[in-house]
């Protein structure tokens, strides 16, 4: 058996399914982009039948991306896989993964199909996606929980129907380690062909254990791919993290004896990227990419600490991709030294309209703020008004006042469709107020979900602050992100943004994995 | 063997050692009696002889707390344990917990001491600890990475000696569950008198397998006591989380066997404050008591997630005390409706005049924000403010005003030891424009480690905004909270409230576990 672990992300498709992380066509490339500096073998780029917006996401990854593997998703039906073969297209090297439920639960309340049904389905969706692509992975939805005796009949059929990887997903969290590797384990012992294909494990981390199940699965299963997602993003508790498993492997490479081509020093930038994109926060106590996952990376130095470094830290920081901010531009960097620095950031900017516009607002933030810092670029560019995808709201300019013992008031001048409107209004604080000001002329209805603030770089009261606001309206819920020295400003700019996806997104099927 | 798992909390005690999660002696108190509602079979209160402050915490939880056994770390020295056994006289069931290294790294590098010394130390502190309480529990530091013949004679050294519980740290998050399992198991075969101690786990999560080892060392090992923290606080990457552990063994009490005495209703109250107390968010994607955690918790309402609720849920978010926001109090309720709420939610009032001022402050939030929910009445009592200590910063009165293309501006009236000063600045924003006009007259010289809002009900723009700012000082780390539907306001009193407690506190002793 081979030594070499696959590491398959799927943070554009499962991770993006978490409610409120949907990501932008120009978002999820940003992100493809990173995880192939990361180095991941198959990047999971959405569900390409799911949607047209998922469909062209899904085929600009793979128009993009060489050096990983691009799959999609698609249920197991001619449509869905041909869909999936039609993105994948122009990709260097292409997986489609098809998927049916197994599980006697799923198959009689979700599917509404006998046992013989869904075995038939399974054979034809993988003797249809051999034709159109050499790589098929197949994975039997709620496989953990389904009666053996059928998955082996199932999977031991899409083997010799030419399936490349069979993946055994715990849908809903509910493995331990133990069991879900000799799960695996039975399951490659009894299937007469199941050398014919690789092995990988799915878990999800409803009770904690997704990265023991994942490793249990390769260590006691034999499986040789794990799916995972950046930050652990995912439904509900989330997925595996891609960078717990990655440092487990690689720091107990005693025990696992397994290879990972992951160059690590791009954890901790993927990280950021995905959490600064879906607005979804790292707690400080989140293995590896935790603000305290490492003492000294807090910006916390405390004499013991870092006397006994060696004696309680068993990987470095460094090997992670944490390093201090580094102050890479200011006022007097040129378009060059910008341009060059995105580049180096990973962000290509689609036309030099874009690039133009994002060093406007460059030089206009270090007017404001004297050290740029590589958080402050990202921020810039996740700026929706940088890379309008069918802007329709944009913030022209603002205006508040707040007093103790007085209503805070705002004056909120912003575009829709190009013309301006004003709006004023009274509010319970400052952020409250501007909102209301824009919602005097929207009336979007929306209900507000979250509303949260980071600084973007720490170390200074001067930070940017980072806003991100999640919307929902008519079953739908997206993510604004705004930026500004400013953080009223930055409430403003966020919530014109989540309006923007609120208007422009198209309603998709949901998948489950 | 018994089948009853001991459910050891240590939030007060490792988890409050976390960079930036220090809390008042009011805060410890007030998270101590959620503990004891959340039915903790042992609370590790503190660790008395780090610092005149902790030994007042532990104290005053050993006096207040009646259902659950009250511990206190002690290292294995006569004046440690000493200062703990008195703290704990109050007591109704008191435990000292003592502990030192045993890894020949630790031994060498920290202690400089060799393994016979280290061995007499141990078996000097039991004895003396034994003398002083009947519930004694031993910690061999760095256990995990101890050389197996030594650790061998350590701990039947201390259970001859009258240890009553001996617990196994895997002190730097270095363990798989498969080898941490049987680690535990060959001790306790190896080991003559094992029989006479309860065995205990204690996980780090720096390669996010805590949970999975710690269930290891219980399925494997035979351990029957988990020591563990609320939202897995604790340093780097934190401990063994109390609610996955908790539901793990309740979800799969088919593989485990094991009753846990926990009421699960009073899990998501405790993890709120301990989020809100210490400023350290929960993530979404947080298993349990993540906003993602269920479906439906996180206030989204999607069709074919609730239609398939039972296809994709394996707990049910009401029985981890999830529900739906409620309206508790408004305008009109009086002061009773309040006094009784606040002992509802297990806050007592330490005097009438705190009572008061609280009740003031909740009448004037109530004239600004229709509805008040729970989560409102924890922000306006964890306000600084209202429960005074030595309170040397206080906010009296603010005003500000932004507006594009000019310079931020607020003026601040503040006090420092009763005497008002008014305060003047621009900034970037009104947020860093108050804060200078605050260091205008205090020029503490503190960095800024941490900014971060989160709003404190959603489904609402008028929410109230609670603000965490992390100072660093000396040495030094503090969170301020600050709370207000002016979020300008709330940064404000939290900058305040993080130098009161950067003023107030005593340096004292790290100690690892």
């Amino acid at each position: 058996m081979t030594d070499k672990l696959i590491i398959f992300d799927t943070t554009l498709r499962d991770g993006e399914q978490s409610p409120g992380a949907s990501m932008t066509k120009d978002e999820k490339l940003r992100i493809a982009r990173q995880l192939e500096r990361l180095r991941v073998d198959v990047i999971e780029a959405g569900f390409a039948a799911s949607s047209n917006g998922d469909f062209e996401a899904v085929k600009a990854i793979a128009d993009t991306i060489k050096d990983s593997t691009v799959c999609s998703l698609a249920r197991a039906n001619d449509r869905d896989i041909a869909r999936a073969a039609e993105a994948l297209r122009g990709s260097n090297r292409a997986r489609i993964h098809t998927f049916i439920a197994t599980s006697p639960l799923h198959m009689e309340k979700k599917l509404r199909m006998t046992p013989e049904q869904v075995l038939e389905q399974a054979r034809q969706a993988v003797r249809f996606a051999r034709n159109l692509c050499a790589d098929i992975e197949f994975s039997p939805e709620d496989g953990y929980r389904s009666e053996v005796d059928f998955l082996c009949r199932v999977l031991e059929t899409v083997i010799a129907e030419g399936a490349t990887t069979i993946n055994i997903p715990d849908t809903v969290g509910y493995a331990v380690p133990e069991l879900y590797g000799h799960f695996i384990k039975t399951l490659r012992e009894r299937i007469p062909n199941s050398d014919k294909a690789i092995w990988s494990v799915h878990c999800h981390n409803d009770l904690g254990m997704a990265v023991a199940n994942s490793l249990a699965g390769v260590k006691i299963g034999g499986a040789r791919q794990v799916e995972c997602t950046i930050n652990g993003l995912g439904e509900r508790a989330g997925n595996c993290s891609l960078e717990e498993i990655v440092m487990a492997v690689k720091t107990r490479r005693d025990y696992f004896g397994l290879e990972v081509g992951i160059d690590t020093t791009q954890i901790v930038p993927a990280s950021r990227m995905v959490s600064q994109t879906t607005g979804f926060v790292v707690q400080p106590n989140k293995a590896v990419v935790g603000a305290n996952a490492f003492a000294h990376a807090s910006g916390i130095h405390q004499d013991g600490v870092l006397k006994a470094r060696d004696t309680y830290e068993i990987m470095r920081a460094e090997d992670v991709g944490w390093s201090a901010n580094k102050i890479v531009l200011g006022k007097l960097s040129g378009r060059n030294a910008f341009k060059q620095r995105l580049q180096e950031l990973g962000i290509e900017m689609e036309s030099e309209t874009d690039l133009n516009t994002a060093f406007a607002k460059f030089k206009e933030l270090a007017d404001r703020k004297a050290e740029i810092f590589d958080e402050d670029i990202l921020a810039l560019v996740s700026d929706e008004s940088v890379t309008p995808e069918k802007e329709q709201y944009g913030l022209v300019s603002l205006s508040q006042h707040s007093e103790t013992g007085e209503r805070p008031h705002a004056r909120v001048v912003f575009t829709i469709d190009g013309k301006e409107y004003v709006g004023e209004a009274d509010g319970n604080g400052p952020v409250d107020a501007s909102i209301k000001a824009i919602e005097s002329h929207v009336k979007s209805g929306a209900e507000l979900l979250l509303y949260s603030v980071n600084a973007i770089t720490s170390g200074s009261t001067e930070s940017q602050g980072e806003v991100t606001i999640r919307l929902q309206h008519g079953g739908r819920v997206v993510n604004g992100v705004g930026a500004d020295p400013d953080i009223v400003v930055a409430s403003a700019k966020a919530y014109l943004s989540a309006l923007n996806k609120l208007h422009s997104k198209v309603d998709r099927v949901a998948a489950q994995g």
